[in-house]
């Protein structure tokens, strides 16, 4: 594993907290922003894993154009610090039109989102009502994974025809790969990309050739932004983890160890030394009880450990996890001491699962830059 | 399944939110301090799962004496609240100590735990360096579930010796017959009740015949609490989830359908109708990534699917979530429309895994009181 190129924690944070290493942030926004500027599209990144504003102002320093949320209430607080083109990537619920209409109204240029004739002739009735032309997009089922209208289903034009009819802006069609998680070799990889491409710009035409407007076409996974070899006729990728990465995507092979850019920062409080168990004091609440690389390649329980500068320790991961507790234990051929190596009041790191998820268990951020400073970033809780 | 008891939701709420049925709140609280009061014994609840002031008042109203607290966070919310009877149950890791001294000046009784020689030691150093008798418990292994000395480890003698010649106060031993989750019949949870009991009475006579101080004997679990069938030697008891119970504690025997006091009400966003998924607005971030049911002997996925005035629907529930979005699917011989049946903006209610968990995924909750009031109850995020 590669060494850490991350500057030393400062002696009196408190545990468990948020660590985000700054340097490696940057690089990761540095790598994505590049990859989509030589494909020749537009980014707009994924708030919803840092919900963060410094994190989110250093992805469209870097280029981003517009954000991604997957709440309104990330909507809003981005367009109270000034950006705003904001899509809303979540099917449309009907109550949920009011609060979107207001932030319009203040001159955000929020867009919407919808996969059925329903929620499309909700969004008519309501923006005819209120003499408000929403911005809509249709959202395209690629790869059978959750959401979105198949490509060749009738609903398809007949929502596209009953929201330009209706008065309302049809922005384009948009898709997300998210069974891209479930891959992790570049070919598998890049065939998905391919085929998240090929659907979702094949929609856009079929409206087109219906005689409808669909100016745009936007896809995106982490995953996919990483592997596609070709972009053509997208015009915008959205993606959001790759800005921190974790365990999963290094599972899954679109990063290395040294891109991982969030950690949480613990102390060892207790041992069980006839079991070989290290407990510290992140248990689920601090790493969240995600579980995602359970099913991949390696299992990291609820985290890969590493020493408080950031050190990979090979064969030590958290198994076992409970409210405020960590259970950590070494590879099985490790005879190490445990007490003296990992020392009551000592520090680690755990890298985890799912960055967007163990984020959420923080109120915020510890970002620590390159000269060893700490700066705190709040992020956004709730709805 | 029991028909409901809980009024209906206010049609205004948006969605997701964490919903409290208060009157089974208050059944619930009842249920509990009344076992505790027939078997003698003080009643200390753990507030990690409200993390919630008027959650815990009521606790204290019906009986409760002090609390337990998973986060120095949770202390200091208590004792700025007037509560100052307080059990910090993780084991004191020495760079928390700082924070516990100055609770303790500020006038609360805060009581720490530790379960090994060198911990000890570290507050026997801080304690005299600071002239600070901190009130001590030791922690007791009773079931290999997690933390703790066993009762015949030559270390416990050890550490109540070095906690009471170093000045401390000696408070108690207390054990947290954690492994109670796994059980699921009333033959082994009585078993583990009074295994969870004696080892911890056998733990405090082991001091007491050394000559040392031991005046509290501190046990619990929600499953052991509601299944012990005597008490003798304890002098209190620690519980958290009883207060709202959840699927997992359904499985395990404790509680009926009708006890389940917390649900996320969420609304349909759309549905994939060939596979007879309908997608709602509560994905895991409202759910949270908690699978406790997954090996128990039902698994209910990301939660059970009730009806929006909380009617379970049998075979419904929630089988897979992403970050905003979760798909419920129905039992299989179910031929429902569900379309129709579940309509684009209906809501539901959602009774999730594990209270804890899902709870710490909202800023507050939304209580509904039994005139259908909704009240808004602010609970504790981070450390």
């Amino acid at each position: 594993m590669p060494a850490s190129l991350t500057p030393v924690v400062p002696p009196l944070l408190d545990t468990p907290v948020a660590l985000i290493d700054v340097p490696r942030m940057q690089r990761n926004i540095q790598r994505m922003q590049q990859r989509m500027n030589d494909l020749g599209v537009r980014l707009r990144p994924h708030v919803k894993t840092s919900k963060s504003l410094p994190v989110i102002q250093a992805q469209l320093a870097a280029g981003a154009r517009g954000v991604t949320v997957s709440t309104l209430k990330e909507a809003e607080h981005c367009f109270a610090n000034g950006i705003d083109d904001v899509l809303y990537a979540v099917a449309m619920a009907p109550g949920k039109l009011n609060q979107a209409l207001a932030l319009r109204r203040k001159g955000c240029r929020l867009s919407i989102l919808t996969d059925s004739v329903v929620a499309a002739q909700a969004i008519v009735a309501f923006g005819q009502a209120h003499d408000a032309p929403f911005e809509v997009w249709i959202e395209i089922d690629c790869d059978g994974h959750r959401s979105g209208l198949l490509v060749d289903d009738n609903a398809l034009l007949e929502v596209a025809r009953l929201l330009t009819e209706g008065g309302m802006q049809l922005r384009g069609v948009m898709t997300h790969a998210g069974s891209s998680y479930d891959l992790d070799t570049p070919d598998a990889l890049q065939a998905m990309a391919e085929q998240e491409r090929l659907l979702c710009v094949t929609a856009a035409e079929r409206i087109r050739e219906a005689g409808l407007p669909c100016p745009e076409v936007s896809i995106g996974s982490t995953p996919t932004a990483l592997s596609a070899q070709s972009l053509k006729g997208v015009t915008e990728v959205r993606a959001g983890v790759y800005v921190f990465f974790d365990l999963v995507m290094h599972n899954i092979g679109v990063c290395t160890a040294d891109e991982l850019a969030l950690s949480v920062l613990t102390t060892v409080i207790g041992h069980q030394q006839d079991k070989g168990w290290i407990i510290i004091d992140a248990g689920w609440m601090a790493m969240s009880r995600d579980r995602g690389t359970q099913r991949q390649r390696q299992d990291f329980g609820y985290g890969q450990v590493c020493t408080e500068t950031g050190e990979w320790i090979e064969g030590a991961s958290v198994t076992g996890a409970n409210q405020e507790h960590g259970i950590i234990t070494l590879a099985a051929e490790d005879s190490s001491d445990i007490t003296a190596r990992f020392a009551i009041g000592s520090r680690l790191r755990i890298l985890p699962n799912h960055a967007c998820a163990t984020g959420a268990q923080f109120p915020d951020y510890h970002a620590l830059d390159a000269k060893g400073n700490v700066h705190t970033w709040s992020r956004l809780h709730g709805w």
